[in-house]
């Protein structure tokens, strides 16, 4: 059975578009290692490294290098995997489900702010429906996060990821 | 596909038992409210009330009441569900998968430990052999657990249970 989502347009954050790529793609791209790693960042940040298992429970690690070199990993997990059509993950637990190491309050100066993302494909004209969802804890957390630039930056890199297929295809 | 459990003994609490009541009977016990409330505190404490959404990013909501009547909400979301085999829930998550609020380090006074707990049942001779294996995210959050009594808590929830599967069979 399918999980339901709460929405709550307080605390979340939330872009749809119709692209004209394959949801078979689009699928390939966001879980495999290899096809993920080009697309996932905003140029001039790169994905170096990527480790996917692909269930609930299992991990979803990323490192990101900024410009300058430094690394940014991060470790997720699954939640819930429905092939072509729906992907969900947290960084609030780590692989197995454990829970993550107690964080300082979203408005501290060293926060993480804790979130769940939710991947939704399904068929639309010569494409594919693509949204993109992520769910935080609090409304500090979710302005946080849309200040970084969350839809500029999913948006630069389902871009990306466009161009990756085209390119391939 | 089933999640993978990674064990550290530094981190998780577990206990296993074979008891002489058939897994269809625990697993009702475990996942119907009218079922779990009469066996789900050691008495004197109760469980007044109980929802349950049997599915990932389901809720799973008890509040207990102590001797003096203060009443404990506990909010939780399933992440796995395998009828009669694993069930697996954390607090770090609310129902739809949400992130619970930022929590103090878990050497604050009002700290809230974090923690996802297994529930597997198996096949065993005359019954069902039970698990119980509660993950933390550290090591503080793990003792505070066992110093709360994890185990004697759960072996005299779990002989309530058998208590009231015999008294109604």
């Amino acid at each position: 059975m399918k999980s339901t989502y709460h929405s709550n347009s307080n605390l979340d954050l939330s872009f749809t578009r119709v692209i004209h790529v394959p949801r078979t793609l689009v699928w390939r791209a966001w879980t495999e290692p290899e096809w993920l790693k080009p697309w996932f960042c905003p140029l001039p940040w790169k994905t170096i490294a990527c480790e996917i298992d692909l269930r609930p429970g299992g991990i979803f690690h990323t490192t990101m290098q900024s410009p300058e070199g430094v690394e940014f990993p991060n470790d997720g997990c699954y939640l819930e995997v429905v092939t072509q059509e729906r992907l969900v993950w947290t960084n609030a637990l780590l692989p197995g489900f454990r829970p993550g190491k107690p964080c300082a309050p979203a408005d501290a100066d060293d926060a993480k702010f804790l979130f769940t993302a939710m991947l939704e494909l399904a068929d639309a004209d010569q494409g594919t429906r693509y949204t993109a969802t992520v769910m935080h804890a609090d409304e500090t957390g979710c302005r946080q996060h849309a200040a970084m630039g969350f839809e500029s930056g999913w948006g630069t890199a389902l871009d990306q990821l466009i161009a990756m297929i085209q390119l391939e295809s």
